[in-house]
C-alpha cells in the first residue's frame, strides 16, 4: 500500500470508520435518541452510503450547497448553520425534493422566510448554550416568544425543536471538562423543553459535538444528537480525551523531500494546502499540526511517534524529529500522520485512499 | 455587483492585478533581471494569461502536479520546491514536453536522478539563506562540491545555480526589516557567486518572496526573481509593508447570517474553508483573520474598516464590530474582506469573481 503514495495523500482506514458509525448509532438507539449525524467531516456520497447501511435515515450538513449535493440520495437534511437569506432559490430547490430543516435565530430571518417559502419546511430554534459563537440565549424567552408566534401564522413553518452545539467542549483538557460542559448545556436545554412542552408536545431537543456524544451517558432530555467528526476523529479529539488512538480512522500519508539532521528536522510534501492550518497549543506552547503515528504493513498502529508537524508553509510540512531518530529517516520516504483537525484536512485534499486501495471522492 | 454575492466569493479586481503584474515586471527588466513568477498563488491557466500578455515566458510552481497543469501553456518552468523522488514519472513526462528545472539540495537526490532521469533537466541547489526551511547552508561548501561532481558526469544534469527564498521576511514588521533580511541574503548569495563564477560562467543567481522583490532597489548579484503573491497582495502583505492596501487585488465577499449585538459580533457564511486559519498576531494578541474593507459599487476602497474577522470555525466566521456600528448591519448584507494570505485563500475557494462578473477557474 504504501509505495502507491506518491503525493500527500488522505488515508481511510474502512473499517474504523465503519466501527466508529456503529458504535455511536448503537449508542444513540441504547438511549433513544434520533441520530442525524453530520456530513460535513466527511462530505463524500460514498461514505454516506456506510451509514445508511449502518441504518442512518436523516443527516446533519453545514451549508445550502452541501445539501444539494447529499439530497439526492438522503430526503431528510438539517442544514445546520444560521439560514443565508440570500440563497433563497436554494432553499426553494430543497424543500421542494427533501424534507429540509433550517436554524432560526432571529426574527427578522423568520420573517424573511414567511414572506419567501414556496415550500414547507422544518425549523429549529438555535440555543446558544455557552460557545457563544451563534444562537439565542436561552433566557431570550422574549425573542424564541416572538419568533414562535410569527411562525404560528404560517402554513410553510414547521416549529421542529430547539437545536443546540456545545462547541466548547473542544476547548477542554479532559473528560470531566467535556461532562461539565455538557452537564450544564443539557440543563439550560430540559429546561427550555419544560417550558414550551405543552404548547408543542413534539418538540425536539436536537444537540450535538463530538467530545459529548462520545463522552457522554446521560441523555435525558435529549431527543436527537448530530455529532460528525466521530466517523473519522482525529489527533484533537484525542488529545481532549473524546476518543482512543485506535479509533482514528484518518491519517495523511507525505513523502519525505528533505533532511535537516542539524537542526533535527525532515521536510516532507505536505502543507497547509494539504493540512490545513489547525493546530494544537500545549502547555508549553509548542504548536503540533500532525502526529506521526508507526505504521504497519497495511495502516497504521495506536502507536504515536515522538517525531510531529512543527510547522506548515503552503506545501512543505516541517517534522521535528528526536535526535536518536533522525537518522532513520531519507528522502523518498512515507511517513504517516494523524491529523489535528480531520473535517478542515479531508475538505482539502478532497479524495480518500482506503486502506484496500479504493479511492473514494467528495463534493 | 454584490447583489450576484449568494455564498462565499473570492472576488478579483483584474485591473489591479493586471497592473501589479505590469508593475513588477518593468522592475524586473529595469533592473536586468529575468522575472520569473511564482504561480502558486493564482493557480488559474486564464490569469497566467495575464502574465504572457505583460510579457512574462518563464514561470515558476510549488509542486510537479502544478507543472503539470501549466505544462500546456509554458515551454520553461522550475519546480520551486526539494524534488520528490516518487513522482519520478511525473518528472519523465514533464522533462519530455518541457524545460523543467528543479531544486536540489541533497547528494541523495541527485544521485538518484542522475541515475533515473529518461530526458535532460536544469537544476537550481537550492540555499538556505536564513529561512531554516530547506536548503543547504552557503557555508557548506563540501555538500555543494559533492553535488556538482555527481552532476558533471551526468548528461542530463544541466548545473543552472543557486535558488534561494527570503522566506524570513513575512516576519518582519517593517520595511527595515525587510531590506536588513534582503542585504543579508544577498551577500551570502554574491560570495557563493564569485566561488563559483570561474567554473560556471553562466550560473544565475534565482531569488524570490514577494516583500524583499516589492521594496528592495539593489538586486546586484541576482539575476532573476521568482515572486508570487504581489499578484494578489493581501492584509498580511500590507501590515509587513510589502503593498499599499489599493494594490490588494483580492477581497471575500461574504452574506451576513446572523447579528450578536449584544457582544459586538456578526455572524458569517465564510469560515475556515473558505479563508484557512491563517491569521495575524499583534502585539496585544489579538488574532486577525480577516480585515473589512469599505464597499464601493463595484469594488472595494482603500479604507479599511474597524470591523474584522476575529475568529473562524468550518464555515463561520465571526466579525468583531466596534459597537457604534453594530446597528449597521443586517443579516443578508454582504461584508468585503481582504484575506490575510491570498494563496491559501484562493487555493479553497478554487474560482475568481472578477469585477464585471466573469468567473475564472483554477486548477
Amino acid at each position: 500500500m504504501w509505495n502507491q503514495v506518491k503525493q500527500p495523500t488522505l488515508l481511510l482506514d474502512e473499517q474504523k470508520c465503519r466501527a466508529n458509525i456503529k458504535k455511536m448509532f448503537e449508542k444513540a438507539q441504547k438511549h433513544n435518541l434520533q441520530f442525524r449525524p453530520h456530513f460535513k467531516t466527511h462530505q463524500s456520497l460514498e461514505i454516506g452510503r456506510w451509514f445508511k447501511e449502518a441504518g442512518v435515515e436523516k443527516i446533519t450538513v453545514s451549508s445550502l450547497q452541501m445539501a444539494r449535493y447529499f439530497a439526492p440520495e438522503w430526503k431528510d437534511i438539517t442544514v445546520a448553520f444560521p439560514v443565508n437569506i440570500l440563497e433563497i432559490d436554494s432553499i426553494h430547490q430543497l424543500s421542494k425534493d427533501i424534507q429540509l430543516n433550517l436554524l432560526i435565530e432571529s426574527a427578522e430571518t423568520l420573517l424573511f422566510l414567511k414572506q419567501n417559502l414556496q415550500n414547507s419546511i422544518g425549523f429549529f430554534i438555535k440555543i446558544d448554550v455557552g460557545t457563544k459563537r451563534t444562537g439565542i440565549d436561552p433566557d431570550n424567552i422574549v425573542l424564541i416568544d416572538e419568533i414562535l408566534k410569527l411562525s404560528q401564522t404560517s402554513e410553510k413553518l414547521h416549529f421542529k425543536g430547539f437545536l443546540a452545539h456545545t462547541g466548547h467542549t473542544y476547548s477542554c483538557h479532559n473528560k470531566a471538562c467535556i461532562i461539565e460542559a455538557h452537564q450544564k448545556a443539557q440543563k439550560l436545554l430540559q429546561e427550555l423543553k419544560a417550558n414550551y412542552q405543552k404548547e408543542y408536545p413534539n418538540l425536539m431537543i436536537s444537540y450535538g459535538d463530538t467530545p459529548s456524544c462520545s463522552l457522554v451517558d446521560d441523555f435525558s432530555g435529549i431527543d436527537e444528537i448530530r455529532p460528525g467528526n466521530f466517523a473519522f476523529y482525529d489527533w484533537m479529539q484525542h488529545k481532549i480525551s473524546s476518543c482512543k488512538i485506535e479509533e482514528i480512522a484518518v491519517a495523511m500519508a507525505c513523502p519525505v523531500v528533505a533532511l535537516h539532521p542539524e537542526r533535527n528536522e525532515v521536510v516532507l510534501y505536505g502543507g497547509a494546502v494539504h493540512f490545513s492550518k489547525d493546530f494544537i497549543l500545549d502547555e508549553s506552547g509548542t504548536k503540533t499540526f500532525g502526529q506521526v503515528i508507526q505504521k504497519t504493513e497495511n495502516g497504521w498502529t495506536s502507536n504515536p511517534q515522538k517525531a510531529y508537524l512543527k510547522k506548515l508553509s503552503q506545501e512543505h510540512g516541517i517534522l521535528s524529529v528526536p535526535d536518536k531518530e533522525i537518522s532513520q529517516y531519507k528522502v523518498g520516504d512515507v511517513i504517516c500522520i494523524l491529523p489535528i483537525h480531520s473535517c478542515l484536512t479531508a475538505n482539502l485534499i478532497k479524495s480518500y485512499q482506503t486502506l484496500d486501495g479504493k479511492e473514494i471522492q467528495m463534493m
